[in-house]
Parts: C-alpha cells; sequence; structure tokens
C-alpha cells in the first residue's frame, strides 16, 4: 500500500483521488448524504428542436447551486424531415454513455497511479426504427446493441489498461442505466 | 379521416408529418432500410472532462453525412473534487429523456391536429452514490426513480394533452433505453 500511495502522487490525470476517498469515507459515516437528485428542464423550441437546462441538483443533504447553467440541445436529422439544428436525443444518451466511462477511466487510472495519455472512446448503436414509427410492435424504439470501443494510450501494459476500463464499467452511472431497467414515472399538467 | 386531414393542415408545430408518414409507408415496404446506426465519439480532456463529437450515422441502406459536427462536453460537479465545466454524464441521459419526449409530443400532436402552444418538460432522477462510490454493492450506480412532468400548453383537452404524451411515451427511444435493459459490449485498444 506504501508503494502504491507514492505511485500515486507522480502521476497527474487531474483527477483529486483523495477528496474522493475521503468523500466516500464520509459518505460511509453518513448514508444520508449519498442520495442525490439530478435535474434537467426541457423547452420545446419549434419541431423536434428543444433545449434542456441543466443548473442545480440537490446532494450531501443540501440544495447544490452551480454558478452557471447549461444547456443542450437536441433535434431530428433531416432524413426524418427535421432541421438537423442539433444532434439526436439518442445521440445525447451515447455521448452521456461516452463521457461517463472515460470519467471512470481517469479516475481509476489516477487511483492506481496509471499516467494517461488519451483516451478515446468510438461508440456505434444500432436501431430497427420501425420501432418508433410503429410500424411493428415487436421491434424496440429504442437500441438493439451498443458497442463501446476504447482507445487508450497510458504508461501501462494492455492488461492493466483492460482493467482500468473494466474497473470504469464496473462503477459507471450511465452503463446501469443503459443495461438494467429504470422506472420513469411521467405525469402532465 | 378527411375531417382529421384537414384539421391536420391548420396547425403547425413545425413537424412534416406527412413526410414521416411517406417514410412509414416506405419502410414497410423495404424494412432493411430503418436499420439506423447511431455514433459518438468522445475525447478525455482532462480529469473528469471529455468532449463527444457527434456527425455521421448510417440509416436508410447508406451513410447519412451531416453539413456540421455536434460537440457535447461533459464534467463532473465541484461537490465530486470536479471542475464542473460541463453537465454530469447523467444530467446529458436526463436531458435526451426530456428531448425525445418532448420531440414525440410536438410530432403526435401534428399528426392530431392539436396546435401546441408551449411544452415544458421538468425532470428529477434519485440516485444513491454509494453504488458509484463503491461503498455498497448492493446499492446500484444509476438512476433509481426518474420523475417526469410535463407541462402543455395547447388548443386541446386536458385529456387530448394527456394523451399527446401518453403516445409520446409509447414511441420513444430513449425512454425505452432507459426502462429496458440493453446490451453493451465494450472492447479496448
Amino acid at each position: 500500500m506504501t508503494t502504491n500511495t507514492s505511485t500515486v502522487t507522480t502521476v497527474d490525470n487531474g483527477v483529486n483521488v483523495t477528496a474522493l476517498l475521503g468523500a466516500r469515507e464520509a459518505l460511509q459515516k453518513a448514508p444520508e448524504a449519498a442520495q442525490f437528485k439530478w435535474r434537467a428542464s426541457c423547452e420545446w423550441l419549434k419541431g423536434t428542436h428543444s433545449r434542456s437546462t441543466i443548473g442545480n441538483f440537490f446532494g450531501l443533504g443540501a440544495e447544490q447551486s452551480r454558478n452557471k447553467t447549461f444547456t443542450v440541445e437536441a433535434d431530428h436529422p433531416q432524413v426524418f424531415a427535421a432541421e438537423d439544428n442539433a444532434p439526436t436525443p439518442v445521440e445525447l444518451v451515447l455521448s452521456g454513455l461516452a463521457s461517463c466511462l472515460t470519467a471512470g477511466v481517469a479516475a481509476v487510472a489516477q487511483r492506481r497511479g496509471i499516467q494517461l495519455h488519451s483516451v478515446k472512446a468510438s461508440l456505434e448503436a444500432d436501431m430497427d426504427i420501425q420501432g418508433i414509427l410503429g410500424i411493428d410492435d415487436d421491434v424496440r424504439n429504442g437500441f438493439g446493441t451498443i458497442r463501446v470501443h476504447f482507445d487508450i494510450r497510458a504508461d501501462a501494459s494492455e492488461d492493466d489498461i483492460k482493467a482500468l476500463v473494466a474497473q470504469s464499467q464496473k462503477r459507471s452511472a450511465v452503463f446501469d442505466i443503459i443495461t438494467n431497467p429504470t422506472n420513469v414515472f411521467v405525469t402532465v399538467n
């Protein structure tokens, strides 16, 4: 463990692992502080074009205000007779999966004392649009299979790099959201 | 049906329903053209900060090139000892769900001859971060429950507005992705 600690201090992937380990220790003693609520609101603009706004969230037992809000637009592409003003909603989900796994790779690498040089993820997801068009009720609306490929340059063996990705996948929120069912309750007005 | 068709032409939500119905008819005769592949690539920037790029996709039997690429950044917030440069990956997923349901509401309203005035979706998702922190293996990494609330102003009865949202939900790709499991295969280097 001592050797490992000294290795950790020599690499810098920009992740504050000390703080994260401290948070883990604190939350083990106060699990109610681990209950988070993430939020987004979405405004219809025109056609299939919309703008989501992301700001405050709840966590560590309190409202967490950011000093800014983020906006994320979405639209449908021209082959769906739309204006292609922004990525499609399903491409946003893919970027959520990509960024979640990538952040995890950086955090795990920092924890394991592995200096990263570059991380690139390439994602492709199959979709049979007979589902969303209502042509065939046996076809699901969402993705068939998603393939994620990581190309990682780091000061580590091939096996150690594979283990980084495996650990990131094991702890990824978005990987879990996509691979397992979640209840969604929708209300109106 | 004749009455319905004439009603449709008097409303304008910016959705080309005629083209969509034509596409549905064409794809019924050529289901292989309905096989789409959506893509995103993601580049690690620093720490938990990354940038996804969204461009071409495959569909209608051919590569579909856009005349632009979209970028979507993600990061972790300051309470996770990160820089909060962009929304979190899970907030991107929420915005994907919001925008998918919102686009569906606009399309279904156009099809049903309902003029929309405003559509706003508010989403909140519970997450127990004991999962992603590895404190408790019985806690999932992703969301507990997601609540979506729509506030819609339209020239329609309350029941008709509720039916719009129900139909959008029934045909939403992202709603399906989140509420049902999808296989994700991850490879490295």
